[in-house]
């Protein structure tokens, strides 16, 4: 496979299996993060040449073993999201799977407008050269609008260079972004004039896209000259998009990048419910992934169970299922659930139609 | 404290910390859950006793402790992303911390729409009743319209309830959304007349807040009548957002709601870097947060080494840092880097503004 190395994004991975699982541990990795079923269900040829990720090597590591797969930039579609969709979207649910770096080919950065100001934007913003900049942040949430500007005047005229919110100050109603970020831009425009410096304030941006165009029109309409976004809470596309509209140097905030380690009943139950799904999937126990039987049934529980008005949310167990555990499963979740069986009915190939009747019949029953 | 649990958000983390240290772990925690400074440096009588959070609760748990905090629902803005952030956003990237559970305050939950459809709505628009629905996915992703449109027609001449997407399947020039979605709902509109079944197809709508609307629109205009969204990918409060005008029952993907074990220099710092990221903030080692050292100059490397056309990005170590600790992070990341103290200062009070200067003379030195 080593020709197409060249055109591939070449993925590192980090697993914790033994010796003798790797290779078909690797292998089914490069499935997972290309086209999600099982090889032999992929029936045209150009498919498993140019789309099944490519294993490109093996070698130990501390214990461990790390693996570069090779993904096609085309199944990317050269945007954000399905980037880290294909690096990282389903074997992020594998614990024995770390993402660990990753190397682009040539040319497929251009898909991206990457920083827009970079070091050398925010020095020039900045007017500063030859030295590290100074960074503070304006705390703590819940302090009134004057407090925080009466800070930022403080802050901007003992000559820091960039004063942000606290990634804490979102819009909420103690000190809201249309009455926070003109007050605290004046404070610090007054303390340069006073001074004759040059401090930045770098405002929150947080919320819904329709949030965050709202807040960059009253940033803009401010002179506000940064921007402080945290990509994971936002979404990374969003993150992406709304850079645009900015035009100014954007900080990312480092928040909730961490997190995998949120239970998954919480996350893909509670929580995805109380935003708005109306189904959720989850990897079923005994699947490909690893959750076992009571976090499965706990994360159907988080979805349905009453809760004030909230409606119910179907639970939708998945990834690796088959026909044969439809009984199981049923008698397992209740009715009130949705199975899915993705490679499961594929793998039959040209008995597809008898093997999806089956699983129909097989719930019907 | 009790006396407002029944307002409070009780957010519940499983601490591996040994028995000495949890009582002062989780009074920690609860400040970087709510003002992220030192209580001393908090002057605001009313901020102590209504914003920071309070520490309801330490019990054993399985050789390690159960730690319930009571997070004021003000701080959440009543909003997704920042809900997210008061109970996962910093200590996400603390790895002896994990977000257990949550339980809201009554009412607290008004503040979305939840489920606009739920499980009666998914029922109603399948026309199913009284047994498990069934789901299966169209793959490979690279399969033309032709070859996923003849698929889902298969599908549900076999009585298939909800035919989705692969999550892999986004807007590639494979098939792209605008080409295939009308292909694939006509397919399973033309087997539902002819077998007098109900099909529903699930599209997955991906990529930016734009690209989502232009996708519903789409959608809207064939008939669809569900949704495949992956929160984790779009955004949450991009998800919250896209329900309001999509108007269909969606279905939540859980690709990437691991991403905790990204590698901190390739998220925080090749990534964040690609998706535009003029500066990016990073726990810095010696801090609140148990990044290396090697791990932190790993993410400013990755923020600032040469990358074909690709500006640098601003590296900007953070959380916990102090005006003493300046000369030794100068000498380590170089001075193109900006250093960002903020509880630091604060906790000097009245003495802010020397403290202040105390850094910028630092820096500058």
């Amino acid at each position: 496979m080593s020709a197409s190395r060249a055109e591939r994004i070449l993925a590192t991975y980090r697993l914790a299996v033994a010796q003798g699982d790797i290779e078909a541990r690797a292998r089914a990795l490069a499935l997972e993060q290309s086209v999600e079923m099982p090889l032999e269900a992929v029936t045209d040829a150009r498919v498993r040449e140019e789309v099944v990720a490519t294993v490109e090597s093996i070698r130990p590591a501390e214990g461990a073993f790390e693996v570069v797969l090779g993904i096609a930039p085309a199944t990317t579609g050269g945007e954000a999201s399905q980037l880290v969709n294909m690096l990282f979207g389903n074997c992020s649910l594998q614990p024995e799977v770390e993402l660990v770096d990753v190397a682009f080919p040539a040319g497929y950065e251009r898909c991206f407008a990457g920083p827009r100001f970079g070091i050398g934007g925010i020095r020039a913003l900045a007017r500063v050269e030859g030295r590290a900049l100074t960074c503070t942040a304006l705390k703590p949430q819940g302090s009134t609008v004057e407090h925080l500007a009466r800070l930022a005047g403080t802050f901007a005229r003992a000559g820091i260079d960039v004063i942000k919110d606290d990634h804490g100050l979102a819009d909420q109603a103690f000190a809201p972004f249309d009455a926070r970020v003109p007050a605290v831009q004046r404070a610090i425009h007054d303390a340069n004039r006073e001074t004759g410096g040059n401090a930045l304030y770098a405002p929150t941006f947080s919320g819904s896209p329709r949030a965050l165009a709202t807040q960059a029109r009253i940033a803009r309409e401010c002179g506000v000259r940064m921007a402080l976004v945290a990509p994971m809470l936002v979404g990374i596309p969003a993150f992406v998009e709304m850079q645009v509209e900015l035009d100014i140097p954007v900080m990312a905030h480092p928040a909730f990048a961490g997190a995998g380690r949120v239970a998954p009943p919480l996350l893909l139950g509670k929580l995805f419910r109380l935003f708005g799904a109306d189904a959720t999937i989850f990897p079923n126990h005994g699947g490909r992934f690893s959750y076992s039987r009571a976090t499965c049934l706990a994360i159907a529980d988080a979805a349905r169970r009453p809760w004030e008005e909230v409606r119910a949310t179907l639970p939708v167990p998945a990834g690796g299922m088959t026909v044969e555990r439809v009984p199981e499963m049923i008698e397992g979740y209740g009715t009130d659930t949705m199975l899915l069986i993705g490679g499961g009915l594929l793998v039959a190939r040209e008995r597809l139609p008898d093997r999806t009747r089956d699983f129909v019949a097989a719930v019907r029953r």
